[in-house]
This record gives structure tokens, C-alpha cells and sequence, in this order.
């Protein structure tokens, strides 16, 4: 399969019916549940734990492409990214933290944090596809509490 | 296989012997050719133009985590990536750009800049292991002058 086609693409670039600005402030969608609400953009938590920490930090404003931010909109999205890294960091110790920007079925800038552990090979290149280890409620709640706390940390 | 073990991941995480700071600044190295010097990164055009235009975006100190930078070396490695976008967008036009910053085998901050084409499956998780097309001496300095000419246009 080659790319969308060049309207559908256009569509999908300008932000019509965007699922990412449509449910990126819900406190639970099918994909993720809400973490924190930073300056520029949201923190969610993955529903697939394979990867222990997995987290997405999604733009606030529809954007595509990260050079279509201004200074202070790239700047202060990062920032949000490197935040929820040290969450991440401080609550569940990965190893290493991985980054990814795509969006090619959702173009709205958003972070993956894909977090490695010290059962995972480092030779093998990531796939946020990997797996499908879903938390209970109670531990899904319990996840995100855990990681609200290591944010507001930071603030202290 | 699992994580490199304890002192061998240390050692690498401390910088011993790291090939990025050995290698950044040379005009040509095994994996990639000099584009630019940055306020806070190299710009290096990959060898491997299976993606036209795949750069990486180097951060000049040799640090491991986006949380372990300051905000101002944060926002301006940043600032560097974006800037190294849009000359790959000037320069051959793709559809989207993806950034992935991993670091497993090499872990010093870099991103790589994976750019989408018309000819590439949206629906694929991107790989950047795909494909070993490398480009002729002549045209590897030709990108590499184009993305340069991109680069000295956004000051103008």
C-alpha cells in the first residue's frame, strides 16, 4: 500500500474529525487514559503496558509536522516530553527511554515514551505494536496516580 | 537477548568510547556525511537514503536522557531538529517526517529524522534498519549541498 490519497491526506493534515483533538482530553479513550495536562500538551497512559511506562504526550493545538511549531510551542513541548520522561523514569526505573513522532494515520503531533526495561533486547529496534499486556482498572489507576505524583514532585 | 549488563551500561551511558563523540564532527564517517554545525547539534545526512533525506540530528554533549538536559539545551536541540525538518521538507518535498530518538546501542541524544514518501505504507511501523540504499559519492554531496543551501536559506 502506497500513501493516502493526496485529499484524504490534506483532510487528515488540516484536522478534520482529528481523534486525537477529539479525545485527547478524555480521562479514559480506547487508547490511553489521562495522566496530567501540561502547558502545551497532554500526558496519557498507553493501554498496552507491554512496554512498563509507555506514555504518549500529545500537542495541544493541531499541528503536523514540528517545524510547523513556534519557538515557544516546540520548546514548551519538549519540555511536557522531558517531563513525563523523568516521571517515567522516577516511577517505574526503565533502563532507557525511547521517542518516537509519527502520526501517519494521526497526524497531530504527539510523543510516544516507550520505555526499556532490562529484559529487553537492545539490538532489536522498537514496534509500538509489540504486544498487547493490558492493566487491570485498579492497577491502570494506580499506574496513573503514580505517575500524577512524580509529576507534581517536580514542582516541589 | 536482554540489557547490556550493569557496568558495560554504564560505561556507555558515562560516554567511555562513545563513537558519537568520536565521530560527529568528521566530514564523512561508516554511517553518515556532514550536513551542519547547530548552536547545539551536528546535522548529519544518514548513508542509508532508503527514505530520501533521512538525517540524524546530533546534540553536541554527550548526554543520555532528554530529562538529564538543561531547558535551554533542550529547546535548542530542538530547535535544530525542527530546523533540520524543514530543509529535508525544502529540499525533497516527503510527505511526513518521523523522529525517533533511541539510543540503545549508542546512547548519546540523537534523533532520527525518518522522512515518509508517497511511495511508503502509512500503515507500517517504520524500521530503520529498512533498506540499504546508498547513494553514489556525487550524489551524497549533492543532498548534502541542497540541504545545506536549505539550512543557509531559513536565515535569510
Amino acid at each position: 500500500m502506497t500513501w493516502w490519497d493526496e485529499q484524504t491526506w490534506a483532510n487528515m493534515v488540516a484536522g478534520e474529525n482529528c481523534g486525537m483533538c477529539q479525545n485527547v482530553a478524555l480521562e479514559s479513550n480506547p487508547f490511553s487514559d489521562l495522566v496530567a495536562v501540561l502547558d502545551h500538551s497532554y500526558v496519557r497512559l498507553a493501554r498496552n503496558q507491554t512496554h512498563a511506562g509507555y506514555c504518549l504526550v500529545i500537542l495541544k493545538e493541531h499541528a503536523t509536522e514540528l517545524h510547523a511549531l513556534d519557538t515557544a510551542t516546540l520548546a514548551g513541548f519538549w519540555a511536557g516530553v522531558a517531563r513525563a520522561g523523568r516521571a517515567i523514569d522516577d516511577t517505574l526505573h526503565p533502563t532507557k527511554i525511547d521517542y518516537f513522532v509519527m502520526g501517519h494515520r494521526m497526524p497531530h503531533v504527539h510523543c510516544h515514551l516507550y520505555p526499556q526495561h532490562l529484559t529487553d533486547d537492545p539490538f532489536r529496534n522498537p514496534d509500538i505494536s509489540d504486544g498487547d499486556t493490558a492493566l487491570t482498572l485498579e492497577a491502570t489507576r494506580s499506574r496513573v496516580t503514580q505517575l500524577q505524583l512524580a509529576l507534581q514532585a517536580q514542582h516541589r
